[in-house]
């Protein structure tokens, strides 16, 4: 898969990016994204209990399966404010579909940041005015504007065909999608069905976003949306599928390596599983493992804890004697019993480069699966210990 | 509850210690529990399905329901070692049948520590010379022998009616035990039958080191035994339970404060849950939460992550309207809104102290459960990204 440099948007797609005054020091803190036609739309929303605002009005939106724009505002996400959060963030809609000249059904809109605090719309309204005459093609202007904790703007897109796809996406703490994701939104000009793009979205992102963590916690925010406005045409479906699978596993990856206090980016890949679901809940296991990402960032080869953290998921079938286990192509166990590894400074010098991968077999089945998350580092206390809430 | 100052072993129970150069400097690193008399057991292990050869063994020897003495190591876990580290572990526990001058069938072994290595018998072998001569009533003597990470040796006792029920632990990482628990041996002179043993030892952990989670990491050495020599005769068996779950949830407690790099203990209780698992899963998701756990850290009174781990408990019934929350008995949220906070200087002075109490309304029922474990700091990216495990 041949990723464009830089990214852009597929034909009919814009976005913009300003500074409203919710963040400190002019960074931008409000994003536009919009289609110049009717758009075809699916979405994949937070399993978290308890949502934010723009989660309980966009399910409620997409089930039309057309959209126009999206607006997105960091620092405060509109999370646990009630009704009076409900009619904040339908007015936020309300105020970018004016802005755009759009109907305010056909408008999502996904605020990140803390949650508890209330979403000021004079700023927002303020800020809005004028941004249609700022719509341009450069997605990373756009991802720049949902920024909270990330150390980069998140966008990449590839040719498909005759068409092309761009994802745009942000988050850097409290990932854990489970069937949902941070916030990525994904555009492209070829022409698919609403009912067509929520398949190739669950399938997407259930290989990428959906087995991502870098801190096993899950967002109350998470929002993924797929818009295909048709310019370029029809394309064939199953290059596409597997196009659109080869773009979120990076976007993936990048999320991963950038997740918060990350230096590296780690994947656990599993095979020999007896179930998809036992492949995928050990994969999980092992990113999310608090001693194997600390492994990770001293680049020690610590064979137990990768054992450990297989052998913790209880409800999956496993069986001890036909485990084999590789850090970064090095195989350390084999059928159940330890390897004895002739390089071992090598062996270090690999782990402490980036990514790491794990690679666990566990001699059972045919079902595999991989995982993405990170290193915790000093870095992860760093930011979530002096975090200032209120 | 009563605990005695200092702990003390109760009647026909002695331990002793000794370095015999497994760890360096001279720290101690065999540790010998001895009954003068046969003592009905019942204990719990791991879930982890990769288990040490202790554990194995200790599985088979306690259907028996009768010990007369645990021989535990620190510094080596023989775990991962396949055939010959059975034959090791059953080697150990002979040489310290023998010491003793006790049938093997009666000695339970354990060991902790790096995962992978062999055991040097040699070295245990000439260590457990002469150690029978050693033994006596304090039992941090015998705390003081199985320590690995932990930074104080862990033992408390307490009377119960006329019999003396005395507790000795280790564990500060990879501990989230999930029905079973780290190393703990719990010694009285009470006497029960081996049946009762069980009985009471699996209701005391149930809501104790069952709900304790230092870092969501489930060890392959965890192992939990009650030996009672009946020295002090019968007991009351209601009051017996009642003592013993006490000085189980301060032991608890105990651990969770020496958790790895932990500069205090935090407990989330949750009641108003709708079943017992729900108040479990909640309680467990909050001090597993790193957003949680760094917060405490930075005493920041940070509701949303509080939220966020209660909502991600994605199968339990909750309903976001119904939420409250109280920080350290401060209430910040109440019926699903956020309760307007006085004094916030006074409520982050509380969060800075030891410990954090996280109590949560679900609102719902009738269930109630509290969980255990302790802040995530910089000393624990410190012990485990620089551990060298060979």
């Amino acid at each position: 898969m041949e990723f464009h440099e830089p990214a852009r948007l597929p034909q009919g797609f814009a976005c913009a990016a300003r500074h409203v005054g919710l963040k400190p020091k002019g960074a931008p803190d409000l994003a536009l994204f919009c289609s110049e036609v009717d758009a075809a739309a699916a979405a994949l929303f937070t399993r978290n209990h308890v949502v934010g605002a723009p989660v309980t009005i966009g399910r409620e939106l997409i089930r039309g399966g057309v959209l126009r724009a999206i607006v997105a505002n960091s620092k405060i996400a509109n999370v646990g404010m009630g009704e009076q959060g409900i009619a904040d963030a339908r007015r936020m809609g309300a105020l970018a579909a004016r802005e755009l000249g759009v109907p305010a059904e056909h408008v999502l809109m996904s605020s990140t940041g803390v949650i508890g605090l209330r979403l000021p719309l004079e700023k927002i309204e303020r800020g809005l005015q004028g941004m249609a005459g700022e719509l341009q093609g450069d997605p990373v202007v756009g991802a720049r504007g949902m920024m909270t904790t990330d150390t980069h703007p998140k966008a990449l897109s590839c040719s498909i065909g005759s068409c092309v796809l761009t994802i745009v996406a942000k988050g850097s703490g409290m990932i854990e999608p489970h069937l949902a994701t941070t916030l990525i939104y994904m555009f492209t000009d070829a022409r698919f069905t609403a009912e067509e793009l929520r398949g190739l979205l669950r399938n997407a992102a259930d290989v990428s976003f959906n087995m991502l963590s870098v801190d096993s916690d899950t967002s109350t925010s998470d929002t993924c949306v797929l818009m295909a406005n048709g310019l370029a045409g029809a394309t064939d479906p199953a290059a596409f599928a597997e196009g659109l699978e080869a773009a979120c596993v990076r976007m993936a990856e990048i999320l991963a390596r950038d997740g918060e206090g990350a230096t590296k980016l780690v994947r656990a890949r599993v095979r020999g599983a007896r179930t998809l679901a036992d492949a995928r809940r050990v994969a999980k296991s092992i990113i999310n493992s608090p001693l194997v990402k600390t492994m990770a960032y001293g680049a020690d080869p610590n064979l137990g804890r990768v054992l450990m953290a297989v052998g913790k998921c209880f409800e999956c079938d496993i069986d001890p004697t036909r485990l084999g286990v590789r850090l970064n192509g090095v195989p350390v166990y084999e059928a159940g019993a330890r390897v004895e590894v002739r390089n071992e400074p090598e062996l270090r010098r690999l782990l402490a480069g980036d990514p790491v991968d794990i690679d666990v077999n566990l001699g059972l089945g045919e079902f595999a699966a991989t995982a993405f998350g990170c290193d915790l580092t000093h870095g992860y206390i760093d930011e979530n210990a002096a975090y200032y809430s209120t």
